[in-house]
């Protein structure tokens, strides 16, 4: 299905996204490491960009700032980089308040110092009112690589057999970030999980070398388009088992009160590992001993069969598709 | 003068958006290289950023994909360093019509051929209708520095006795963008001047290395700003001879009509050029056999006089202080 205009489905991180960055923007682009969360450069850099529209600004658990700097640190950190730089371009709507901006860009500079990475440079722009939302945040990352390209994670590496890891509950991000937009009282007490996994995933490289295969973090489309992405692009099956999987309760409440599936609901810090078999207990232990990984649970398994595809084994035994969610779910979510 | 909410003027590229950098963003991030076109990260690296909000999309001589891949490998090639990457970050207007999306893309896309460097990742962001206008495009740039650190072009290098050299006549691209926007008949010739200019800064650094003191493009706030800028990082003076000045006739006509002063209008394919008053004539025969330098011109001198200012010497041979425009004057030009 295309569609002449775009839409805000095509924002969603499903599959109308996938076809828009696969199909009508990275080929123009000439873009090598489409889909990666960060894309080789060459002499052991790695880069990466992300631009936040995240609604509204300040959520609990985070704001765009944190969003902003954990966001662009994770994707270095998924292929194995360790952050070397940020650059940050704000593009500011006429009539934002000072403060509000002055209040975001202190949580942005300690969320960079907290994960130890320099702001070198950064652009302002301002577009008149009714012409943006307040404020829109583009960071871009220069990573150093921990290892050589070819041993770096990548969505590409996995192999039947490996297996699949998760470091914590699916969804506190994206309900968060709703309860605040839409004032849902019964998910209030969700907190997104907004935070740096650059230490767990080096730790993990570090420890595990080429082991480790692909590292992803399921933020727009949650573990849902994670997994399919990651079978798309290595041409694999992933199946993850519904009984093994870490939930977080207020979270799985509201997702059932609004219709959602968890599995399809953003995250902010967490991680999936793809690991070679002999690795995974290792793993486990390695991403349990981080804080931030202290729910970590091995959840699933690469396979030959459904190749391209993810699933579901449920409690019951039976095997559901897991699908990539195809639209809108969430808009501006991140 | 400080206002409690982000107006347009902010955006403009004059005092107040000098002082929502410099005070506001720069200082509470960390930004060390404030100011410069890009920043050093260390090992021969240097990145920069920048937003890029120009309406209309499309004007002539230009689009807003061609603009953002020259904007940030101009910026990088103002501190002597080649374009090694390029990331783009779009932010889209749901509503936009995806063949708009797709000749914004191949236009981007041949400028990066043009310019020889690979956009090596992307992001797509979905905006709600009423929340975007269209389009905005992010690019962030690494660059390779041809020279060490402390060689290389800056903002702060000027001296008294340097030469200032400027590659051709200022203020087409405002003008061109204000026509096709305002749709201004008497305007309708001017062409966008937007083009690369690594190639020539590159040649300068290469040929008159250390000589070569400050590159800057003078882009928003236009001439004004550019000169401003350096004579108040570097401390000193910088005096340009009205006479001297390269002047296209269209551009004119219509800043005379619209009530504006060319040398406050942006560029988006030209340099100033502040060099050692020993390599003053080898650097313009240099700027003059590059295609885009063919207009270059010797216009002025760095003083210890009037530190923190820029004046022009009128052809009545009276002193004006050249004013670093304060607020708007074009909004939404880049």
């Amino acid at each position: 299905m295309s569609s002449e205009v775009v839409t805000l489905a095509h924002g969603g991180g499903g599959s109308l996204m996938r076809e828009l960055l696969v199909r009508q923007v990275f080929p123009v682009l000439g873009v090598v490491e489409a889909g990666e969360d960060a894309a080789w450069v060459g002499d052991g850099l790695l880069m990466t960009t992300d631009s936040f529209v995240v609604k509204p600004l300040f959520f609990p658990g985070g704001d765009i700032g944190k969003l902003a700097v954990y966001g662009t640190v994770n994707d270095l950190a998924m292929r194995g980089a360790r952050p070397l730089a940020l650059t940050v371009g704000l593009i500011v709507e006429e009539g934002l308040g000072l403060e509000v901006l002055e209040e975001v860009l202190a949580s942005l500079a300690e969320a960079a110092e907290e994960c130890e990475v320099p702001i070198i440079g950064g652009d302002t722009k301002v577009v008149e009112a009714g012409r943006g939302d307040g404020l829109y945040i583009n960071t871009a990352g220069l990573g150093q690589a921990v290892a050589p390209h070819e041993d770096l994670p990548s969505l590409a590496r996995a192999q039947p057999g490996d297996a699949v890891l998760v470091s914590g509950p699916m969804g506190e991000h994206g309900v968060a970030v709703l309860a605040a937009r839409e004032q849902l009282g019964f998910a209030a007490e969700v907190m997104s999980d907004c935070a740096p996994l650059h230490e767990m995933a080096l730790v993990l490289v570090g420890e595990l070398g080429t082991d480790v295969h692909c590292l992803h973090d399921p933020t727009r489309g949650g573990l849902a388009a994670a997994l399919n992405e990651i079978a798309q692009t290595s041409a694999v099956g992933l199946r993850v088992y519904e009984a093994a999987l870490p939930r977080q309760e207020a979270v799985e409440v509201a997702c059932e009160l609004l219709g959602f599936d968890s599995l399809q609901v953003a995250n902010e810090g967490k991680l999936v590992a793809v690991v070679a078999k002999r690795s995974a207990e290792d793993a486990l232990a390695l991403m349990r001993a981080d804080a931030r990984g202290s729910q970590s649970a091995l959840v699933g398994e690469v396979m030959l069969e459904v190749a391209g595809r993810a699933e579901v084994l449920t409690g019951l035994g039976t095997r559901r598709v897991l699908e990539m969610p195809s639209g809108e779910l969430l808009p501006r979510i991140c």
